[in-house]
């Protein structure tokens, strides 16, 4: 048996937002929380999902989300120490498997790997774009050129 | 004849700094502008390219970094209107064909594009990482479940 996939984002920045519409779009079951109401007035009229106004650094936030092992955990507050305490948390007291969290200064990376939690790095993949972008320019250019 | 490639970067944030690195470490011929002195010390040690501290919203600053018809521009300032300034007076006073601009607002993104301006949107890149690793994981879990 199947169970509905259960996902929680804490944060609800830009990019919290936009993942929370996106698997609302997608019918999945999805809470995201923030510590201040107005960020989510980011949310799509069309979010179907939930909200929760706490602070997801406190326990008790945890407790009440009903966090479970196979809860899928997007962490992606703006401040990277932020989101490593609340994904050891969630990893240790909870024994959340995956536990995702945004990570801004790529020095980190060593920390999270450590922990077992998976990071997104915008600036690495933003790098990795850049290059991937010239490098289609650089081409594009040469059969031009031809 | 091929002349050596002339990359401008604009801002010296962690993406600016990590470009500079990148295309420094890969000897191209790299300069990076930064209002703030201080926002240089991101570069790393073996830097080989070089630096401008001036503010690049003013033509002279542009002037000064004699932008050709083919360098290649990346503008990663952290202010979003910032850089479609720069990028827009790049592409209408001095011609340069490619300028790449950071976008954090994705909704700004059709300005953009009216100004031919290539953008890398970290928000964007990071939902679509974030869904590759959901993904990626569940394929993984099903493989332990068999």
């Amino acid at each position: 048996m199947m169970e509905k996939q259960h996902i929680v984002i804490i944060g609800c920045g830009r990019l919290g937002a936009q993942l929370a519409n996106l698997f609302s779009e997608q019918r999945k079951d999805v809470l995201i929380v923030d510590a201040q109401a107005q960020s989510f007035r980011k949310l799509s009229p069309a979010y179907g999902g939930l909200t929760l106004e706490a602070d997801a650094t406190d326990v008790s936030t945890l407790k009440e989300i009903a966090l479970r092992e196979d809860t899928q955990l997007i962490v992606v507050t703006n401040n990277d120490n932020t989101n490593i305490m609340i994904a050891q948390m969630a990893k240790h007291l909870f024994h959340v498997r995956q536990v995702i969290a945004r990570l801004y200064d790529p020095e980190h990376a060593c920390v999270y790997e450590e922990l077992d939690i998976q990071t997104i790095c915008p600036v690495l993949l933003s790098v990795a774009e850049v290059e991937r972008t010239l490098a289609m320019n650089a081409k594009s250019s040469n059969i031009k050129a031809l």
